[in-house]
């Protein structure tokens, strides 16, 4: 970040009044550019003891399997961003999405958050633009070493666990490495 | 949104190829510059049947109370920051925190996330600089109309519902007005 985005004049760093961060700066306009986390929203796709898991088409880590998930858009809750994200990675339709985890990972600036969802089976399941396959993994078939983010192995390793237990409860873990 | 903060020059407004949202993007440079939700983070204190509210000393909604709580900063995890928070508006510490809420605000692209937390008793509770008063209210003493935030007030009728009940579990809604 090196320019104003309002006016276009050269930003510099410093803290402002009553702040405690180092912000980036214009003195031009006066105006102070925040940055912050994002947040990623996806499924845990489900259907008895088998989880459904996209191949990632694109970088980072294309050819490993993800859950669908991806950046939250403006103007969507965080629940209609992880059945849009099914939408695009797995062409799939959500139905009964339950809040399920949210992980931190603040090394990436990033907060993830998963719902388990069924799918609704009048839709099928084919791979997005985003994906080159898509598959239903039962739960001791996860292919744990082709995982694409550490979250998506967080989210299945709580979900292997609540459902050996057949307790399902909501998960938070910060991910930091 | 007007300058590119990587190189300077104008941008323009279109769908990038692949994407399905319009974008700020820079066709000098290339950058597409995303915009997104921002994560608020907070904390309901909590001590017996009584929770610490906040007066708010700027705009907006200066002059109501608030629980704790303010934006996500880079490199925090959600909880940390609801610590932060509750550090810089009631100048006390935290124990005991736990993931009690996340409420959607699509309209104002915000995702407000709370835990339910007890206080150091080492510490004392004090106005910092974004307050001009911190009080604790028992339950039936909230001041209902005085409330600066709509997730203030969701956060404060699920924590009254849960401790009528004596259970407490996590909550989720979306507050889209």
């Amino acid at each position: 970040m090196k320019y104003c985005s309002a006016c276009g004049h050269f930003l510099v760093e410093y803290i402002p009044k009553n702040d405690h961060l180092v912000r980036h700066v214009c003195d031009h306009c006066g105006t102070i550019h925040y940055q912050n986390p994002l947040v990623v929203t996806g499924c845990i796709p489900i259907d008895g003891d088998r989880v459904l898991l996209c191949k990632r088409a694109i970088e980072p880590h294309a050819g490993k399997w993800t859950l669908p998930a991806g950046f939250l858009e403006n103007g969507e809750s965080v629940m209609q961003g992880a059945v849009r994200e099914l939408k695009e990675e797995a062409c799939a339709q959500a139905i009964d999405a339950q809040f399920y985890a949210m992980y931190d990972l603040p090394h990436i600036h990033q907060v993830h958050i998963f719902y388990r969802c069924h799918l609704d089976i009048n839709y099928g399941v084919n791979p997005g633009i985003e994906s080159t396959d898509v598959q239903w993994f039962r739960l001791q078939e996860i292919p744990w070493n082709e995982l694409a983010f550490q979250s998506v192995r967080q989210a299945l390793i709580d979900y292997s666990a609540d459902r050996d237990q057949q307790s399902f409860s909501v998960h938070t873990h910060c991910i930091s490495h």
